[in-house]
């Protein structure tokens, strides 16, 4: 694991810009596949590279989302943040946006091996310890590939997605992700984590038993990990020099 | 995962052997670290190797075993099987051979950290699905870095220890291993399987669910795994065709 | 060749502090070595830089000048250059930063050998050809490494010198630079160019004949050469499409 | 340059070999581009690829060959030395041979960035200290690429010509090589060289002036070369330690 830590959101959102912008780079050369995450932790790195690549299309780069919470007649809640905060704004072509949806994560993992691989994910980590959308108490072991998980799997799960979506009435059966096994296929993630509320999870994940419980646990086992986490989130850990 | 099927045992052998010499060859250039496997599968790689580096030297290899059963008042089991079967018909340096052992185990994974990390581990696969010394019934999850397994810790194992070491008499109270931990640590795994008796647990670890019983199934999770199978030994996989 | 054609100079600087990013990033794992050019053209891309690298320190990156023009008692015309444009704005400590001079220049060639090499170099080009300090009539072959060269070799280059350095009285003997064989040696070289006035020369260097009164055009022969032009410059080559 | 200097050449060609190997082993992955060298150089390293390669079949390797002789009504030189001592002893299928000929010349560097380039290319050295079909005479500078030398250009190579192809009545006009260009532009260069007789010539080459009278002289501004020489033949360099 290769353990970045930064001053602060600030710094930790330049330092994962300059990671994406190191990847999307290689695009001028050949084909790269990108997973990116939505959610509030990359919305200042987003910015940054809203400035930076305003005026710059590198054909070769395809970006992936890899979970979706379809919404009943609308947009799916990941497309759509992602859309708003780097497709749009960043002028991303459409044949280089690859949509992960409800309609075809079943063979997505064998898409994904056809492309190629991935080559670099970006991810954020939950509260309760979730990568992706493998939050606590879906997941059984660290075995499966993409898949879909019932939206009433139990009552905290039923509420936090009906939040997303806007009330029960707009929730359809189930969300879908990308699992542990997808995950770990990546040849290279990167974890981006900052402030306070994150401290304790971070230090769980990074330094606590493997346990499906704490789904991000498995990622200890990632040969190619890079953590980026500021120093309030990582204050706790025990490599925290 | 990159599978790679071959006709028989020879041709599994040789091709283990290309990937050894294309490890080693990059010790021209740079330090290359590999941990290499004693065992009856690769001892026909380790002959073809022979004739091949017999008269060559390359200075940045380093080699590394991953496991050791100490016996009383004599070298290890696995130094000594190394030893015979490459060290010495090699002509490789002692400066060259990094041994862990019981005196060293503590605070091997911090070492091989400080040497730049592992570049390539060849395994075997064990009978019961183990993967260096991590037999089937030594592990609580797959969070361990380095460690020892207590020779007594089931009678299976005290027996299988008994029988290595040539009697109770040369029991030590443990052995040593790298944990799952370290082996995922490893940026390239090779795993080499041969024969009709190990189809069936080569089917569980590839394909079955990720069990600490089955210790080998968390290799599934590597993004780096090439598995080199003759056709007698893959015959079950639902990828064999 | 690598050819990036970009619409103006703001998107040229744009991609070059990419490619910038790029290898700056690589220091939080290894040791990099990279060299970078003064002059008028990176002045945008190294004002974009600033924004991103004024608060974060890459431990694992060395930067290198590959000329310097000495002026009587004062600093030389290079490192003052870059000093002022990239390494005091954006805090680059001074064990990352390593001085090619008119005293260490004999054995320079060795020494970047013996710091692995040079991953990267970014260099301009000038309107006679010349890349770093190699220009037009100061060449005989491509076979020179680090070397000095005369003030009044000639005319023209003693003009030159003369009014960089602020008038006679400040010019010294020689200044030095990188000779066609140390940057052909670079694994990665970046060309950046810019403006309606280097169309022609810029034609010449990647298009003509290798000749040494042209001294670029033997970048021709570099594999791993990027070359990042405006539409400007590059609206004579041909393979500009 | 990475200088491997072999006791003799029995080691030269295992070490050749063993490169060689390195290369062959990335096709289990990916499209490997190799071009490789007829001549009486190689002759022990094709017999020891041959008892390597006998059963192997590794899908992703494309074999190109540098230079061809044709000869009237017959088979080229090249092809027909490659056949004899590589293709047919190691079960090359047709579709991972390219052919370079007397009919695809001139379009042939175009072909090649197409393949994706280059990955590796082994030549010799002639005595005269030409590469691929670049004798000394036939050059007009270094900026060539694919090219045709006439047969007749001066009765030396007249000779050569005629006597390599079993007399004049058996000459056609030309015959086609890679020029500089072709040989520079690929990633990764080795040059195997052995024998008393080749001491001088391989002095000038590595440590001479940049001369188009002593062709292969231009191979020192490749970044990534790799020479293998065995003591006799590397006795002359300031180098040899």
């Amino acid at each position: 694991m290769n353990l970045i830590i930064t001053e602060n959101y600030e710094e930790m959102s330049k330092v994962a810009a300059m990671q994406m912008l190191s990847w999307i780079n290689k695009g001028y050369k050949r084909r790269v596949n990108i997973a990116i995450t939505s959610g509030s932790t990359p919305v200042r790195m987003y910015e940054i590279l809203q400035g930076f690549l305003e005026m710059i299309q590198v054909k070769g780069v395809h970006y992936y989302n890899f979970d979706e919470i379809p919404v009943k007649d609308q947009k799916g809640i990941t497309f759509n943040a992602l859309d708003n905060a780097f497709f749009t704004p960043c002028h991303i072509n459409k044949e280089q946006i690859e949509l992960f949806t409800e309609n075809n994560y079943l063979n997505y993992d064998e898409k994904i091996s056809n492309d190629g691989g991935l080559d670099m994910m970006m991810i954020g980590l939950g509260g309760d310890g979730h990568f992706c959308g493998n939050l606590s108490g879906t997941l059984d072991g660290f075995g499966e590939g993409c898949r879909a998980v019932n939206n009433h799997i139990n009552k905290t799960i039923e509420a936090r997605i009906s939040s997303l979506v806007g009330g029960n009435e707009n929730m359809t059966e189930f969300y879908v992700t990308f699992g542990p096994r997808s995950v770990m296929n990546v040849k290279n993630l990167i974890l981006i984590v900052s402030g306070d509320k994150k401290a304790k999870i971070l230090k769980q994940v990074l330094e606590g038993p493997i346990d499906e419980r704490v789904p991000g646990s498995i990622l200890q086992l990632h040969p190619n990990l890079t953590v980026i986490a500021d120093k309030e989130s990582s204050k706790l850990l025990s490599k925290n020099e």
